[in-house]
């Protein structure tokens, strides 16, 4: 089977938006199995989608698309998709009853223009959008595909993890299986270098990848059946899983799940006090459903004052050490079990750019310290340098937090 | 003029590699003022890039390409191009000695691969890397041209800058300017029928686009001269940022971005209660650089014990409303003023996502509360449905939590 991914939007044509979908697209097909050999891209214009709908079909047996289903009058991937049918478009009762019932529920009024969304040629399917009022339309004829998709990035994966992913796996032949080793505090360079003999083989193939403040290994078998994959795949993840300290986990994994998994299993809850990440760390870990069960709560003491009142830091400790130091990271990380009445604290504070009162040398520098059941307390120092832009110093020093509290609960449910 | 974007890379059709260089080369077009109607993308193919060589030139004036101009096997884009022109590959000799100076000058050792990148067309134009080895290619002939780049983003960009966008602006006439307005609190469906009149409306252009909890507008105006196109802007852009309350800032500017700008204009501070938004809220403020001029800090008060013992909200109060209601919204603003000695505060409790001891109905219910210097408190409930995924609800939520603090905080810099 040959995919090709064709997405709609002038917004992408002018540069407004990255074409992350595109992306998301192609490694869902290759995860499949699947050929993808062209992507294309065209704007909100009806004789120019006629163009690349009719050279998509004319040259792949599976069309991909995204973008155009809105409500409003520039959304026309449905309607030119019903011309190239030679069809009208009618409205399709379920689809109305689903825009109706979304704008029900969030109590919003809708506008006639939302009934647009309802229109569907009709030998077309609906691909059902659980999230938001832009269904999917799925042409099937001939043996061939059309799938189209919403524009918005987590509409679509839903929908293509949900709807299309399943259907596509069921009619492939010979597949592709592969799975996604996850490492952190070690640089791609360094990992590779580490595996070099591994990146040579075939079957299956391992992959770099820098991934954000982490580096991931795609692992990727071909054989005929799941078994025969899994089977050539088994033995080279069991080696590569071994890399200690750096291997947290795989696939669907996070340093916040393997952490909430640890914690878990041991029956222990977390507090945080952060400073310049200021709420990332909480938000990252509150991300994964069930978090409640030992995520306590954190305290973002971005002001100095709170650091002292809220958490228990000396004012001579901050004035002797410093307000980015060991000392205080570890005293947040104390003040956080305590204030937070939590098993585990953990503390950071860091400069997370440059600015009026940051020492030159120490944009990018952050500490980050963890306090165990028992009140001993471990701290680590990691400087991400003054050209990192500021969110990515935050985001980077949640990885080394998160990699510091995983590596302290260890491996098994024991204490 | 019309311009198609060729993007030549397999790394890009198994989604290895997210294409910035077509949302680059993108912009830059749409800088120039010239229409881009096609972005295409093929892999290391030779028939395939064929292809698209031939279509793109058949349907555009100015084809950019980049990729496939490296050292090795897969890389064919020169070749591509020579036999579309009908000519064989030539050594140039200004380009074997920009090889074989770059190397020398980083005291690398040469493979006889790497005079594969000193071959042209006779009828091509060699463009210049300043950085690397790999030269674009340039061929003009009928009135059209090709213009192929290296994949390395910063190697295109360099070139594109330094060799390509001097010639193509003092070739084009006119030029494109466009300012992007931002609303939220609104839906797109919506918006658009407010502004039904601008979006027929040719120069300036107006067209509507779905972000991330917020709609934005692109307002694009064509002509000769910036001051022109400034001219035609600025009555529509006058229009159009006057729609209150829904209009909040515009181009660069972000909802955290603006209640920061308010908030130091006034010279006042914000704490922040959180409990299913986890921090996110906090993590968003202090994403602005300076925001420590104006956050105080903030409390994840994930857990039910902390909401009492933190931010003083009644065991009785939670036992009767339940803990997301509106009354436990307003009492988390009013506790994180006082327990982050604040001007203001802001509370936020709702189920992220469905789950033991949530109600059916309620998954994805968000109320947030805002309270002010003089102590009084305003609430909303915000609905964002069972299905949406967690993190989107927490982003939605803080969406509504940072609008109700900027439409409280109003325009102007007076209280």
């Amino acid at each position: 089977m040959r995919a090709e991914i064709l997405c709609v939007g002038t917004e992408l044509l002018i540069g407004q938006t990255v074409n992350t979908n595109a992306t998301f697209l192609a490694q869902g097909l290759a995860a499949l199995g699947i050929d993808c050999y062209w992507m294309s891209t065209v704007g909100d214009n009806f004789a120019r989608l006629q163009e690349a709908i009719a050279t998509a079909w004319g040259r792949a047996d599976l069309v991909l698309m995204t973008g155009g289903l809105g409500p409003t009058a520039d959304d026309i991937t449905v309607e030119a998709i019903a011309r190239f049918l030679g069809e009208p478009l009618e409205e399709r009762a379920e689809a109305r009853a689903h825009v109706e019932a979304l704008f029900a529920a969030r109590k919003r009024v809708l506008v006639p223009s939302n009934y647009k969304q309802a229109l569907f040629p009709p030998t077309a399917g609906v691909i059902p959008n659980p999230t938001g009022t832009a269904m999917g339309c799925h042409v099937a004829r001939d043996g061939k595909q059309i799938m189209a998709f919403p524009g918005v990035p987590f509409e679509l994966k839903q929908m293509w993890r949900e709807w299309a992913e399943p259907r596509l796996a069921k009619a492939g032949g010979g597949m592709i299986r592969s799975v996604l080793l996850k490492y952190t505090g070690i640089g791609e360079a360094m990992l590779a270098e580490q595996v070099a003999g591994y990146l040579e083989r075939s079957n299956p193939t391992v992959a770099p990848y820098a991934a954000n403040g982490e580096v991931h290994l795609r692992v990727t078998a071909k054989a005929g059946s799941p078994e025969e994959c899994d089977r050539l795949l088994a033995p080279v993840v069991a080696e590569l899983s071994a890399l200690a300290p750096h291997y947290y986990g795989r696939d669907e994994q996070t340093l916040p799940s393997v952490v909430g998994d640890r914690l878990l299993a041991r029956g222990q809850s977390v507090g945080l006090a952060e400073s310049c990440t200021g709420g990332l760390l909480a938000s990252r870990l509150t991300d994964i459903p069930g978090a409640s069960r030992y995520v306590r709560g954190g305290v973002v003491c971005y002001d100095t004052a709170l650091k002292v009142a809220m958490l228990g830091v000396p004012e001579a400790m901050i004035e002797a050490e410093g307000v980015v130091s060991r000392a205080v990271a570890e005293r947040l990380a104390t003040g956080a079990r305590e204030a937070l009445v939590a098993d585990w604290g953990v503390g950071v504070t860091g400069w997370a750019s440059g600015g009026p009162g940051v020492p030159e040398a120490d944009a990018g520098l952050v500490w980050v310290a963890v306090a165990g059941p028992d009140g001993d307390v471990e701290a680590r120092e990691a400087r991400y340098g003054a050209r990192t832009p500021r969110e990515m110093v935050k985001y980077f020093a949640t990885q080394a937090a998160l990699d510091l509290l995983r590596q302290r609960l260890g491996g098994s449910a024991s204490a």
